[in-house]
């Protein structure tokens, strides 16, 4: 696809570099000669899975989201590392942060996930023959999750309750909803 | 939903304020007593409109985004000023970003849009019965896009080929999806 309305990079201004993300402000020229300003943030990408069990359950995390100051349940996930293939990551995260190894992982799509200010790509998966194993890699020291099983209608449930709340979330539970057949 | 494994502020550092976002970071007190840091994201709030024509078109907006320096291919969005009811903006949005004024107006969901590090809360409506209006709203002096309308089929080539590349937009694809009960 073509760029249209490119808007070019007249300076760039470092505002934070962090763990997570950095921040930066940009001067661009507009497609129409003007000025402009583009508040921006950098982030390295994520991945989210959606394991399912034998028996048709999705397996989630409820974990407190201190950008929210509340608690809300969401389908595993985790940012990359630096130069880690997202399947790796997938792999990685779902046995950290649910205890659960997957013997088929396979793509579902990728997407940015608030393409008007950050660049972070979000790659999602799907994670059949699930086995749980006893000597699970430990997820990083300042992460707390409980884990729960969901059937489709108890996750649709949650999203009318708002315990289910992000977007990762929802567009997993409408995928496997189509996938199913179901409407 | 209780707030298991809340996370106590103990400080909290203004890093950035600007436009459309405000960056701090937190320090916080973890479940084990443990400390750890938040880096966080304040945004008001945004809308995201999936206008479908009355010959079941979905109304979409191409636009650079800087933040990812390349066009994609959206649904209708924008953020909400201040004290602005989502509805509101919504229709505001379709009207700027399109020329469709909508006839019905239907709240269809609301989610976090990366609730790891932003605050962002997305409400998504959909908007049917759609008429040109000749005399539209204009839209902000620093955005250009062009309106393109698209069958589910044609709009599910463009996910394949990443033009349509983002969370909200995807998800507005399966919701329609879902709710013809096409798989």
């Amino acid at each position: 696809m073509s760029n249209t309305f490119e808007e070019k990079t007249i300076a760039s201004q470092s505002i934070y570099k962090g763990k997570i993300i950095d921040v930066r402000v940009d001067d661009v020229e507009l497609p129409d000669g003007n000025k402009s300003k583009r508040e921006l943030i950098d982030h390295p990408g994520a991945v989210g899975i959606i394991p399912v069990t034998d028996d048709h359950k999705i397996v989630m995390v409820e974990q407190y989201r201190k950008a929210l100051e509340k608690s809300i349940i969401e389908i595993p996930a985790g940012k990359l590392e630096v130069g880690e293939q997202p399947e790796v990551t997938a792999n990685r995260e779902l046995e950290e942060e649910t205890g659960y190894r997957a013997g088929s992982l396979d793509y579902v799509v990728s997407y940015y996930t608030s393409p008007g200010f950050a660049n972070e790509k979000l790659y999602i998966y799907e994670a059949r023959d699930l086995t749980k194993v006893d000597d699970a890699l430990k997820g990083d020291d300042d992460e707390f999750v409980e884990i729960i099983e969901v059937t489709i209608d108890e996750a649709l449930d949650l999203i009318k309750k708002e315990h289910i709340h992000d977007a990762k979330t929802i567009h997993a539970i409408y995928y496997l909803m189509q996938k199913e057949g179901r409407s």
